[in-house]
């Protein structure tokens, strides 16, 4: 995890990929969306959807493993070169969630973040806010699913 | 399910509501948001949430599944009436997604949902389009979440 003032606008970083199998579109599904095309092959093809879709929030669930496990790998490469390791805060929501085409079985979906606005705190000196937009690409090159989030990051010298 | 018609302007429905056990928040965290403020006690209560927190996502989820579960229980209900079925169509995303305070163990949360747009479209007569306001509020009565969701809703009448 980067500082504040490490952190440019445009910056992306690839955050890793998933591939959607249709056993963990229907465990999430019986857990979280239990709708008959998120839970049954022929349902989902006689749906708007034309397959066994994810659930949107599985899509997202999913996305905030691979941020979170990212997040680790960068803190880990950072602690071993030696450098402080920024502890970014809680995220306060999101903007524009977007589901743009359907998640279907045996889709791998690519997701990246990119950032598109930096700002600091007059009230809360010691913390920047950057808006990232991250966003789930599928292995035909279509982006499937988009969002803006918001995110507290620890200024490395909140003094300046 | 109800039809497009049968909507109005300000609609007001609870949805159900469901208690964040630590075990519930640490089960979703280790699949998703694997994070140490979801996953222990501890370390929940060292951070800016100050308890053990559910992930924002669990969060969503646990609203689409007791909306799942409410509209199966209208559907059977209008079904018992003799009443036609609305099928609605899936939602392509939210606006306004926010996560206003946090969600601690043993906090129960009340989803509702309230209708605040609708319109119908030129292009695909047979649906209306549905903005439906959803938010949970916690034992305290303080609002937790938030988001603004969109949804196809079959027309009743399409050639009306």
């Amino acid at each position: 995890m980067r500082f504040f003032e490490d952190i440019k606008i445009g910056q992306r970083r690839e955050v890793g990929s998933f591939t959607f199998t249709a056993d963990a579109i229907k465990h999430f599904a019986a857990q979280f969306d239990p709708q008959r095309f998120h839970l049954d092959e022929e349902e989902g093809r006689k749906s708007l959807f034309g397959g066994l879709a994810a659930s949107g929030w599985h899509v997202g669930s999913v996305c905030m493993k691979l941020m979170v496990a990212d997040g680790k790998r960068q803190a880990k490469e950072a602690h071993t070169r030696g450098e402080k390791v920024a502890v970014w805060g809680p995220s306060p929501g999101f903007r524009e969630l977007r589901w743009i085409k359907p998640v279907l079985a045996g889709d791998t979906v690519s997701f990246s973040s990119e950032v598109e606005t930096l700002r600091t705190s007059d009230t809360r000196p010691e913390w920047g806010i950057v808006q990232v937009r991250n966003t789930g690409t599928n292995q035909r090159g279509e982006v499937v699913f988009s969002f803006l989030a918001t995110a507290f990051v620890p200024r490395r010298d909140p003094a300046a």
